[in-house]
């Protein structure tokens, strides 16, 4: 599939990460339409507001709004920004967007959501991105970005190729960091090394953040032990996580101070907890592959139970 | 080692097993002497309150209760009501009290208790009990007795023998349902089944009762993984226990309602959990064995964290 020069994207879920993005492509002279939900009106009446720590603000108006998918029609590229939580309505709401040549971005958290749009769209439409952000919807119609932060993208089959690097190359023209990678599962994969132990302890550890997981003797050693049991899921499938990117994670968060794992945010927040796609799909590809990972499904039920999901 | 008729009884840890089982034995005229501390001074004022659902409330006074072992002397028999949080000074507490005949009996939670007693004073002193009851210091004096219950004794090492019958009538002539095991180590590993996975969940679910852990698929499915450890541990020890056990263990549950399990009520009411006797021995026992126990150590070091204790 030729990509276009200069496509038309369509957002499905513009929360945090699809408003913020959708926002930066469409300033950067994309053609973006968001679908919208919770915040259609007043980011229709007042556009969106994006605040950065680094780059400037700016006002995103008027914004091309869309309370129903059919309204957006076909589109060049989707973006899925979903929570993991409605991805039960995912297919419904991307499906209208897809045509003949029309590629599809997953940003979402976790692992399956590649696979779930593969299976309905057909893998060779199918990218996933890894955002390693910090961006936040801190009120209707306005987010803020804390952290410049990066994107890794890839194919869901094989490795890079023109199409992944036209999508990259969107982003890169946005002036955002957007890195190729040759293997996405090998990349979500690792960032669940890093997911699994720290947003999953900081829940079911009572509230806290990462400081204090780093500071347990006994919460530390649980968080390792989760990771080699993500290493060994990953080694089963192919993907070797050496050791030494597991010691990284504790360095790299041990410079993050008091910092609160997104899924905190939205526990504390009681909004929903992405336990499935987080916790629930790899506790599942894991078993199916013959890695018992007890850590993980002991953490998963305890999380299940916390976050009201139900298993 | 022959057992006196009328022997001296010494209680250690006076808390709300050893103040009730202690009433009990003295006022069915046994000759008892309780090692107080916080209680020390009301106690000698007033006597202790026993009130009892079944049986009729009574006053035993006046009590002869000390502050310190030393002023207890030697007796016949010991008993260690001590909380497991406070087994450090468990031998010194215990020494002043142990001559030539003394027998030692430890009526504390989980396990380890009898291992630290015998490796002091020789494993041939040394009777372990269970106490299958529901009893609460509810007020400085006060002991409440909510379930009758029974008490299940047997020795450190070996089978009943008739110092262990000696030991048992004294509780069942003050009308304490006490039954003796050939096999303490089966009782103990039998109990963990139920504390492991019911006062474990109770406190890592967010303070949830038995019914919620019931009533969640996930956590009832870990407590049944859980199980399953202490399973494989104790089998690994020598100690078959049978899948309808772990299987009664549910059916036991469901006819508690909505249980508060003591650790949950320690942990509430911000007192230390005992934790190691209960979690932190059972893993390292079945660990020593070749027996992983992920799930067990999973629970554990959430619950070191939760209750704070050092690891």
């Amino acid at each position: 599939m030729d990509f276009p020069k200069a496509p038309k994207i369509g957002i499905i879920g513009a929360g945090a990460i699809g408003g913020f993005y959708g926002a930066r492509l469409a300033q950067s002279g994309c053609d973006v339409h968001f679908l919208m939900r919770r915040d259609y009106a007043i980011v229709r009446e007042k556009g969106l507001e994006i605040r950065q720590r680094e780059g400037g603000d700016f006002q995103l108006s008027p914004v091309q709004v869309y309370r129903q998918s059919a309204d957006i029609g076909i589109c060049d590229l989707v973006i899925v920004a979903l929570k993991t939580t409605a991805n039960a309505q995912m297919i419904d709401l991307v499906r209208p967007l897809v045509g003949g040549s029309t590629s599809i971005l997953t940003l979402q958290n976790g692992m399956g959501n590649v696979e779930t749009l593969a299976e309905a769209f057909g893998a060779s439409r199918v990218l996933g991105g890894l955002c390693f952000v910090c961006i936040n919807r801190v009120a209707p119609g306005v987010i803020e970005n804390y952290l410049p932060g990066s994107i890794v993208i890839g194919e869901a089959e094989g490795g890079a190729r023109p199409r992944t690097e036209s999508v990259a190359a969107l982003f890169q023209q946005a002036g955002i960091d957007c890195r190729l990678t040759d293997s996405l599962a090998e990349a979500l994969w690792k960032k669940l090394c890093w997911n699994v132990p720290f947003n999953g302890l900081a829940i079911a550890g009572g509230g806290i953040t990462t400081d204090r997981i780093l500071g347990s003797p006994s919460l530390r050693q649980l968080a390792r032990g989760l990771m080699e049991e993500i290493q060994d899921a990953a080694s089963a499938n192919g993907i070797e996580i050496p050791d030494t990117f597991l010691e990284k994670q504790f360095t790299v968060t041990e410079k993050m101070d008091a910092y609160r794992p997104s899924s905190l945010i939205d526990y504390q927040e009681q909004r929903p907890v992405e336990v499935e796609s987080i916790w629930g799909v790899a506790l599942r590809v894991g078993q199916a592959s013959g890695v018992p990972m007890t850590r993980l499904e002991t953490l998963y039920a305890l999380l299940v139970h916390l976050t009201r999901e139900t298993a």
